[in-house]
């Protein structure tokens, strides 16, 4: 159970991207590796930041196709290259002037833990490595890349009362 | 229920591309963008078109791979970059000369629920977001980019009365 | 239920491609069209080689990539462009000296209905359109690309006494 | 079951690639052959290494994909073109001087049942032949390229004793 202020204080959305917005299989013999994103979690990720949200990735990887992604969403920040994602995730919030408890945090393995357990709230794809229910607020009903942030994104403008606002526009 | 009238009255099948004929994912890392299209898709929508319906897509995006996969398909029309699709839509329907109520649209996500509503038969694909469920008159069995028009295709020209005649080639 | 007969008298495996060898999708915006083949549909097609039967593919469209699989695996025959399978399998009757009761044929589309019903064995993939009920003897239990030819070929070659002179090589 | 005796003598990680660290399926029209990786089953292949074990592949094939992925992952060793793996598998043995029961193997196909007879514990994959029932341990309940290393990794060092020094590093 998450409570209705503790969605109430989030201000910024902070993604892992591999495992999270793909479903975490890389593609090796065409050039630069391959990855695969989801036309919806794009489409929900934006409507959150059109919503007021900060919305960015913090990756222990370095990827050109993670970049690509990140532009094409407008995303706030794009960290990547990232080996310690606690300091990362700290140096965020000082950038941005957020505290932990304003941030949300999606993982799906064992390096995102530490942030999972200072972020306000700690969310794990549907198929994040079973370790992460000790950290994690509340689990997807999606594995990652196929659509999981729609969930998401729903539940906390839900919560936020902005979700209405937003869909007047397709309720025409 | 859709009544069988409403099935007869329709002439068009418009599509939305990305999580209808596509699975919604697409790939970065191998120079374009990376679309996986479905060929029972493909030779069930031909069928279609050789049955006298008018076929073809409306997306708000702008993709090479789209228009490669509308032109094999002998699509109708293809439209892209349409960010208003109810203005997108009633554009179609002037230069076809069809009224709304012969049009059957497909849809995935929250930006085809305008032109879901206006449309003679809304359809969403199995994996469409769950706000769909306000506006379509029916939920394929099948998630977008798998076979799902296979279902679609069937069911129309049965109710058409246009099945028969086309499965007689293939019960020689 | 197909007789220990019926099965004894195959002699040659003819498959369709796209929907059984692949999954039936089609990547677009990587140069040339990419398809996925499963390793073990590979290798146990080659052990049916190798146990004597004839095997190859009769496909409908073009395609390079059909043509490079079907070259790795030894195939027998690999036709393509055969717009008539119904034409193209009696041609291989002709060439390879065979009788339409000595093949197999493997389908997932209306397209291979015709052959289907000619074919001394004729079998579907799980995922094949529900159509095919009408002439298949056989329903695989997987569908295509994913491997459904282990399936296949295991059981043809215990009916016809081959399977266990095959496994040794494994049972060492 | 598996003795904890059994999985205390494992010194080794010894994998089959294709069909276990990919899903089997292989693109063609891309270039060189597409093949699909896991980042979970990296991540903790490499955890193992980490954590003191000797880990590598066995493949029976020649394969750019594999090699760059080997080497990424820092694997111990990545032979190729192995066509009798119980004769790679010996010489792998004398040359890391390890006994047959110091080594894991996991495996998918027919090819791999000689060398998961002669390994300390044989492990299939969720999706791997039938036949593997006869010789293997273990069946992992995912299926290659999937994310199934993380079971296996975690089972592996909890038995011998090495997995909440691992996690130590997530639980600050």
């Amino acid at each position: 159970m998450i409570s209705h202020e503790r969605f109430a204080a989030i201000r910024a959305i902070v993604l892992d991207v591999d495992g999270v917005l793909t479903d975490g299989r890389v593609g090796y013999g065409a050039g630069d590796f391959i990855k695969f994103f989801h036309y919806r979690d794009g489409h929900w990720l934006k409507m959150a930041r059109r919503a007021g949200l900060i919305v960015g990735c913090l990756s222990g990887r370095k990827s050109a196709a993670n970049r690509a992604r990140a532009a094409e969403l407008g995303f706030d920040f794009c960290r990547e290259d990232v080996h310690d994602k606690l300091a990362g995730f700290e140096e965020l919030l000082r950038e941005f002037g957020l505290k932990a408890e304003e941030c949300l945090y999606v993982g799906d393995d064992l390096i995102d833990m530490p942030v999972m357990r200072r972020a306000g709230i700690a969310v794990a794809v549907a198929d994040g490595v079973a370790e992460l229910d000790e950290v994690a607020d509340w689990r997807l009903s999606l594995p990652g890349g196929h659509g999981a942030m729609v969930e998401l994104v729903r539940r906390l403008l839900i919560e936020k009362g902005l979700y209405e606002t937003q869909l007047e526009r397709y309720r025409r």
